[in-house]
């Protein structure tokens, strides 16, 4: 079926649940650009709802022969898409919220926990590293950005969908890790802070980090089990937040191989 | 003195040098906003030639006495700032090019180089990391985007201005690797790639990673002593390039220590 009109009410939505999470809570859905991110999401077990495609970009790598299908002009397709360069498909998918009672936990299990991340690229660079290292589950504390921002599914290239991610409260997320017996361990300074190469990370673990502009909350280093620090022998007394979580993540893997 | 129209030649011109990097060449200067951005590139030696302030911002916790200081309106500040909340300062400086034949280098030095990076935020991440770990040296190979884009001193939080920095061609730098007899390892991935975790990075080392959107061009890949990958158990074969940088850094640090 083609649309041909900007003002096509389906059109116009799109544009909305691209830019607004508010919409995509309220709609329960959500939009993939991209070849890869789509075949990803599908594997993924989401439920597609239907595709916009534009058949001058569209190379066929990915079969849509059995979804609801609207073909749309290469200008009104360059309007809906973030990048040129997206394959031409467009998917609208339903949302999954995960459940943290739900997951599935191996017996040693290794979760990384971010509180209240605020930019996309680094929310999505956070994932990428998980998928790396096969980080058993993301947890994003009181999140400022949702995992189904256009800018998060696009700079975790996918992995937005191959790892376990799951937004939840401080408090519940708390409960949880006490109740399955997971080591917290949070990036804080104080007296008894130590180096992360000092840490035994084989034991089932959560790392903690902050937020980008005020580090971990009090809460956190209230409740931690252990604080560790990355060694910093330079000028300035953070990192990014991605990087932080990358050098500690890929510790852990280190450890435990 | 005040400056009270946009349409004054130093006003256009500010934008010209935030906006494109060659009239930063061109012109031999840049621009730097923020308090401690400015703290740390006064500190680091580079050579002011004026400031912009807006007195209604700036707190004067940075001492400019001695050197020719413009006063800006607010809204004619915040038409030359990129954020609100730059300290209500701006300091136009001379570029400094480093030569890699003048540099100073500690007897077991750990140099990182990049290649083509093209993301501000990328590179300013990767320099942030350098500052922490202590890394000797920064060198972006054929660079797509330069060290005083406003972007990449943002995402830097001024480390730009406190590490080593240097942008060189590939041969020039294969050139002075091999004079100073620095091993060159490569993350590329071949038959005989090791793991990260499982090369010396003790000695004399020069840790080299590819573009964002094309990885380790073959130059490097035939040029180096070891090819090393960071391990990857996930579903896609890639990180973040600042990500991969942190990874690598930190496992020299790690050993080093």
């Amino acid at each position: 079926m083609w649309i041909e009109s900007a003002q096509n009410p389906k059109i116009k939505n799109l544009l909305k649940v691209r830019e607004k999470s508010r919409e995509r809570k309220k709609q329960g859905v959500f939009l993939v650009e991209g070849i890869q991110e789509n075949q990803m999401a599908m594997n993924s077990g989401l439920e597609v709802q239907e595709f916009f495609v534009c058949d001058e970009i569209f190379n066929e790598k990915l079969n849509l022969d059995n979804y609801k299908t609207y073909k749309l002009s290469s200008s009104l397709f360059e309007k809906i898409a973030y990048r040129g360069t997206t394959g031409g498909v467009l998917g609208l998918y339903k949302s999954k919220n995960n459940d943290l009672e739900e997951l599935k936990l191996p017996e040693n299990p290794l979760v990384m926990i971010i509180e209240a991340v605020e930019k996309p690229g680094n929310l999505g660079a956070v994932l990428r590293t998980c998928d790396g290292a096969g980080v058993d589950l993301l947890i994003v504390c009181d999140p400022l950005v949702d995992f189904y921002n256009p800018n998060v599914i696009r700079s975790s290239v996918g992995t937005v969908f191959t790892n376990q991610v799951v937004s939840a409260g401080k408090e519940e997320v708390l409960n949880w890790l006490r109740k399955h017996q997971i080591q917290i361990i949070s990036t804080f300074l104080r007296e008894d802070t130590q180096s992360l190469y000092e840490v035994n990370l084989k034991k089932p673990s959560a790392i903690i980090l902050g937020t980008e502009a005020f580090g971990l909350s009090d809460f956190w280093a209230d409740n931690s089990d252990i604080l560790i620090k990355i060694p910093m022998k330079g000028k300035v007394n953070s990192l990014n937040v991605s990087n932080a979580a990358a050098i500690c993540i890929y510790e852990a893997l280190r450890q435990r191989n």
